[in-house]
């Protein structure tokens, strides 16, 4: 089941650190640890190996991979000796990471993406191509009509006047490509109508949003917990201080804004009411991808008395991240397969905001995440 | 559906606000926050009110309940306007608690125990009497060939010397009188082969152990997290500081020791290893009842890069614990109704060193509880 | 050495904490604990007993202290025991608490507030009055050119247009009546020019900024031990969450920028340099006058290992802030007598933005307030 | 101002990390961060430089330097570009570190200590050699009478039975070579009379105990900060986590209690009364170096409110030890330089557990320590 993962964002931290990691686990040089589906419950012969999985994606910069790899290394987000044991293989997908295509209207530049995509496919006989977006998080995109009808949209993009948001003629040109679409980022992606339609049209499978790595992790253990033990939650603030890109963009106000919408989902979600308190997003470029988040809970407990709970996360953002694009991908893959269609609930576990009318507490999450590997399985005849 | 709830300790912390919370809620002058089984999910026609409870039990000590009230408004446990309002209904339960009977053998003891349960039941016309162990936590006893064998513990019971912790001989007092049991703490209690053949052949069943209402039930979320995210936890350490009555006796090494492990299970049984670090619990009298804990989790992520979640929780312990014991008073009268006999699985959820071989991540313990409240609900027939 | 202590904002948390708690301390009820001059290091003749206080002040709202009383006990910030002890007291400090007047010009309105507190000196035959603004923080006001010169200003307080913003007001109107000022609140007060000029005039001292209670004070002993230390600090960030009145009126931009400001002076003027990271307040209804700050401070050691601590502060602001408006009383009054005019650099220890060139590390403010106190022992002669 | 560094413990890793990092400042490739008479309120010429210092020493084992400086940078403690750089140079100084004499009698042990040290002079021609212990601390010694009398530890020590503990032994041995001696561990070092008879003797100062680098350096600034502000501390307690060759050593109870002890003088000697709680140490592997240290203080403050603050220290300790070992050395060779004799007080600033009646809040003791170092250079004769 040879695979292609084709990242939206290729030569960011997220998307590097994915290669070397999948690059050295196949090398034998280190262990999946964070890679959900290597866990025993859910290991799968439905699933692509992660030694099934060939690199390639658009980007902006040019930056070549192997100097990411060694600033990764240098900020002790992946380890030295790996970054350098896999530098020749970095240097091969040098070849399948691609300038963003820029053309006169947003049709065309889609066209252009497919057949970057089309190429990737020939050249590696790929089975299938699983798009993943990890680039910059956007602003929410100012609403248009044609984001609702397919067939307006389509007319749009032929304009002059841009109609979509990088994110979303990402998810254009891979679904109309025949590629599934997931966005690990807070972005639009796949998520108007006009897209799902489109995804359906073509039988292809979606997913996102908003990688879940950190605070929000916590929070979708934390937050059930209180509500199983039926005590009140009446406050919960944080903070998040990081550097690093994804720092540094998150402090422009739109973008933080969408971030931290995101952040604070799960809490009605789960606890069935909003308490007090909000999520904040600093940017403290001295700490680069390590970012430190600090939450404080106040709750009600028997016959009012007030109790609390904080919690500080000091975790390094991209490898957290890295390994669930390889899960996701693997799952998407055969999600695909299967012969899914349209937004995977079932990837829930994976993100901050996901899709569709979905279980927000962890534990829902991940059983209804096994149940889905388990129905690959059964659901996929061999190709 | 009245139901007695025997209370080993009476004149206790846990015992006392237990009483001031049903009666404050059941005056219509208190919410039921902490009541697990007054969530929607939960809630069941299956199960006796927390108005059909009826309070008595043993303690060694005589305090009357009307100034441990006063004792517990003071600092901070209850609010004084709810203490100020039962204190009639509350002088009404003194004729029920009654001092811990002392005899020549512990085999008469038993039976003045059983005397005491008996008359409670006729004076309230109960259906049934739930036994609870709320008693000051024990060290773990020397062990004995009677304790796995009930004619042998029969014969011994009727020897000069003791062959039963206290709790024990209140489990096999409670159990030959016909009353399922609980323990709340991590004493021995119903925990000896010799008892679960009583309760077996006198149809009861029975619970336990350490009720979970702090550092351990943030664990039971945790843990999982880490296991289902798939990140390799290296070490895992806290610290307990707390005053009261409970935490000058965990001062004693013997009592400590007993808690600590209770508390540590948790980890290998979610994780599937045990990491390094220990759970301390310190008594520093000053704090009261307030019990603040603190744990440092350091974990690995992908390709072994070090990270680290720290929490503080900061809870009344007695404030938690209380609405627990109103929880498994009427969940076990719902289950021996039921005709459920031997060892309560279904209640993993409070403790944190549950009987049988059950889950231990919180969310599963949950789920098994609903399960258990439905089959309560088929299964009964009216009595 | 009978002496006024007039609060603008009399009615709020601040004023009426520092109210209950001379009234009881007085009365043999309380202990003076954070009383600063209580401390055996500071005790002084020179100085007038928290008994030789005598209250009164302006508010804009009329709440009766006594109801504000009843609010402090339930939310916790005085015991209720002290705040019904007091009451009777209370109500006679009624006639010294005055609706702020409001007058067709600020030259007027200042004649007014004169009157005020001349009515105040003879009711009750002071020696002097000290005046203490805490009453709620002010945007910072747009410049003006009469700022700068006490003629000018004098003129344009007869105009119509508002030239001060009513702190500065009210430092105008204390010293025009012989009455030196202390500015608790980050507003401007006495901290103009021309305000200077009128002090130096009438031979009379004043004193501010912005009391120094919780997060700012742990870092005004923690940022001098990295110093001392030479270690580096990379990033200071923090966050204050709080509700309360104060609170409520931070959530404000203009006078939450104000506030956060002043309380990031102290790491330039311990470290020498400004480390990255923000301070931020947040307005959480629920929390009320507990507030809860959080610190992470990162640094580097020996060779650039890098190295981090942080803190949570849990303090309750009115309770921190009212014993310190005793000290400032006292000290200011007996400053006033020792002859001392114009900023009084002494009182650095109490504030998060001290007047003047002066010391920032607690340590050394401690000296400097010391010293000062032994000072105007010497300087004292009897009156 | 050629001056000896001859350190007990000299393969550890205070002492390794202080080799490296002062050949690497000595090369310009690393900062002297964390070294305190580099800070510009303290650089003086009475003080031999960083470069002025020639190391040597003894130990029990004998893992090469070049390999204790690997392992060093494979933990994070020093950078490994830094160990690779300074190779040669660490090679160079193996000549000079020598296995520790064993000898029949404990008085043949100090002459052939001596000895080492009069080669180690003689070869470098230097002017002072200073001996600093930083081997594994030691269980207090049992009591002994000749402890307390010189002639009668002489005498003593030419027996069969060892009267010394190793540390003691080396102090022993260092006064009589003529070396000032100064402990950074809590072992008995100098500190006791017959020695500080023989250092009175001979003219040589002497210093310790315990380097001071992590939560009890908080406490120094923190506790002063209760004290100076009149809030009264009710409990203290605190927990360090840490791993490396000395966590393993504390996990041994006497040595444990030993160092706890230590740790919680400064508060009593800071506030003037003992608040409960204690301060644990507990040995967890995995963390090595990166020592974590968690603290609660609850406090009393005004009108008796209950108040908290708690923080979490994450630093490496041998990066934090070893550039105080440089200012020790320096600063002990200063004081030789300028005739001081007996316990060396100024130095309270590095210790918890410093000699002699001094101040305990750390500003003092930098006041003391600034001091010092001026009247160093003023009693300076070049010699
Ligand atoms: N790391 C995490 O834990 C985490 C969690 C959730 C979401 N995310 C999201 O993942 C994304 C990537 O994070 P990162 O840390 O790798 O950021 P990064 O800044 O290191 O990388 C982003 C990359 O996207 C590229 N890019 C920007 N615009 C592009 C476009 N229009 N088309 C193609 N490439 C473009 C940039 O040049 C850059 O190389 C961010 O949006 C972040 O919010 C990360
Ligand atoms: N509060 C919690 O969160 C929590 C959680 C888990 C377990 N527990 C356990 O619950 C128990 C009660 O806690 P508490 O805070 O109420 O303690 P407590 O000290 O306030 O009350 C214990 C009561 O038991 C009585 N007692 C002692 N020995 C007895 C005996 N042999 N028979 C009858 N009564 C006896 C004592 O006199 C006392 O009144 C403890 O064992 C504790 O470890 C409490
Ligand atoms: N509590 C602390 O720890 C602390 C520390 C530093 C500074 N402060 C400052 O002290 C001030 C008081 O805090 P608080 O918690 O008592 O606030 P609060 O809101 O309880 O009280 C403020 C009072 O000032 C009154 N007021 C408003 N405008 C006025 C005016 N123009 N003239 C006279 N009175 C006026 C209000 O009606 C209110 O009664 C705030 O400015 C706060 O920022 C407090
Ligand atoms: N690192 C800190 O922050 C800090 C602070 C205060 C005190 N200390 C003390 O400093 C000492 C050294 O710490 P470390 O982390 O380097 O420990 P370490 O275990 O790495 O080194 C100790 C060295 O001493 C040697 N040694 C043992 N007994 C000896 C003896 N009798 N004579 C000569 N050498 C002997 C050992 O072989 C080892 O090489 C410890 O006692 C520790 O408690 C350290
Ligand atoms: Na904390
Ligand atoms: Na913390």
């Amino acid at each position: 089941m040879k695979t292609g993962l084709w990242l939206i964002g290729a030569r960011g931290s997220v998307a590097v650190t994915s290669m070397i990691g999948a690059l050295a686990i196949r090398a034998g040089l280190a262990e999946p640890t964070g890679c959900v589906l290597e866990s025993p419950e859910l290991r799968s012969d439905a699933l692509p190996g992660i030694g099934d999985l060939v690199f390639g994606g658009h980007d902006i910069v040019s930056t070549p991979l192997e100097k990411k790899a060694a600033t990764l290394a240098e900020a002790g987000i992946v380890p030295g000796r790996l970054a350098t044991a896999v530098q020749d293989v970095l240097l091969g997908i040098e070849h399948d990471v691609r300038p963003l295509p820029v053309a006169a209207t947003q049709g065309e530049t889609a066209r252009a993406i497919g057949a970057d995509l089309g190429r990737f496919r020939s050249r590696h006989r790929l089975d299938r191509i699983v798009v993943i977006n990890v680039s910059t998080t956007e602003p929410a995109p100012p609403p248009h009509p044609a984001h609702a009808d397919l067939a307006a949209l389509r007319a749009a993009l032929e304009g002059q006047e841009p109609v979509l948001p990088p994110s979303a003629l990402a998810a254009y040109a891979a679904l109309s490509a025949g590629c599934p679409y997931v966005d690990f980022t807070p972005s639009t992606g796949a998520r108007l109508p006009a897209l799902d339609t489109l995804a359906r049209e073509r039988g292809l499978p979606y997913g996102g949003h908003d990688g879940k790595t950190g605070e929000t992790l916590v929070k979708s253990v934390l937050a059930p917990m209180f509500a199983q033990r039926n005590l009140k939650v009446r406050t919960w603030s944080g903070i998040n201080l990081l550097g690093g890109g994804d720092g540094a963009n998150l402090a422009e106000p739109a973008a933080n804004a969408a971030k931290a919408a995101s952040k604070q989902r799960v809490l009605p979600e789960t606890l069935g009411y909003v308490p007090q308190g909000d999520t904040r997003i600093d940017f403290v470029a001295d700490l680069g991808d390590f970012k430190t988040a600090w939450d404080l809970v106040t709750f009600d407990g028997f016959l009012g008395t007030r109790m609390r709970v904080e919690f500080t996360w000091h975790g390094c953002d991209s490898a957290l991240a890295a390994p669930l694009i390889l899960d996701l991908a693997r799952l998407t893959a055969a999600a695909h397969r299967a012969g899914r269609t349209g937004p995977l609930t079932e990837l829930a576990f994976f993100f901050k905001d996901p899709l569709g009318s979905v279980p927000h507490a962890l534990a829902e999450q991940w059983r209804a995440l096994r149940a889905a590997v388990e129905a690959y399985g059964t659901a996929s005849t061999p190709r």
